[in-house]
């Protein structure tokens, strides 16, 4: 069993976290999951949904962290408690996956520098301009590079939740995960058919 | 403004929920969303999510009521105070929305016999054995009949909310939605990738 430690904030994007949940969620536990924030609070959505974490110091090191993007992340990649502790856990993890905008929180932390990844096409100026030592891609539904899994916009996701359960457990398993919840899975990381917005 | 109330449980799927409650969110607050339970507790979703809930007798009529399925929907069909408050809720509602196996509970209270509704593929002879009275759609990502939107599988919830969007503020505020997350809109209510796999 492998558990996915999903980082949340106010102002977190409700679905770049809640599909790739219900895609792991579906993996018959070989995945568990716990939802942290800095203090552990009671944590609300952009779109207002309240959900109950633990707080960030409670996260184990070498196990699989997932940040999610949302409007939050616009003041937080300046929280430099918020950041440090991303620094640490992301340097621990085994696996680091980032939805959308959640890019830019691991891009400030400097550990993807060089590295490929990408973000949400309708703010990619502004995630390239959090640091422009990560060779950022324009044109991919997501990146995989070392043990960084970084995802374009919201429902990209899910395309990477399943890719990563691909490269894991094999495509059998995605496509089995897929079917199960009716997704029309977009299966090729290089498919985007939302590059040309980008902005 | 229109208010979406979304009646949860323990055991609501995930993603049945936080697809729609996504793209609703993203119509600039043309759609507010409240979350309620019988005694408005903290619910837990069948992927473990804990959400904050109002209590189910909050609820103001004619609004637009949100029915999520999920492995709770199997024993709530026979909770018959939840069924007598759905029966209540769903005659007076302005739109009435199921996901998923979210349709045996608007089944169950009889408000949609012989209308045509649909379901969670991999569920339907259960839910169909729910209520043979419903004109039950096997080959239908979503179905409209009537004030009542029933959709398929887990991930037909975000088809179905956005050809309620196309419905009620046309197809260009719902493409527009579906662009901005990112998100491959299958818009076609009769195109079911997932229609041979019914059992």
């Amino acid at each position: 069993v492998k558990q996915i430690n999903v980082i949340l904030f106010d102002g977190f994007e409700t679905l770049d976290v809640f599909g790739p949940v219900e895609i792991f969620g579906r993996m018959n536990h070989q995945y568990t999951m716990d939802y942290f924030s800095m203090q552990g609070e009671l944590v609300t959505s952009s779109q207002g949904v309240q959900v109950k974490t633990k707080p960030i110091s409670k996260i184990q090191l070498n196990e699989i962290l997932l940040i999610p993007g949302g409007e939050g992340t616009r003041t937080l990649i300046d929280n430099e408690e918020l950041i440090k502790e991303i620094t640490l856990l992301a340097a621990e993890a085994e696996f680091v996956l980032t939805i959308c905008t959640g890019a830019a929180l691991l891009a400030k932390t400097g550990i993807i520098n060089g590295k490929k990844a990408t973000t949400n096409k309708r703010a990619f100026s502004w995630v390239q301009s959090v640091n422009e030592k990560v060779a950022w891609q324009k044109q991919a539904r997501w990146v995989v590079d070392d043990k960084f899994y970084t995802s374009s916009g919201v429902s990209a996701g899910m395309d990477m939740s399943l890719g990563f359960i691909k490269d894991q457990q094999g495509q059998a398993a995605a496509e089995g995960v897929a079917e199960a919840i009716e997704y029309i899975w977009n299966k090729q990381a290089d498919n985007d058919p939302f590059c040309d917005r980008a902005r």
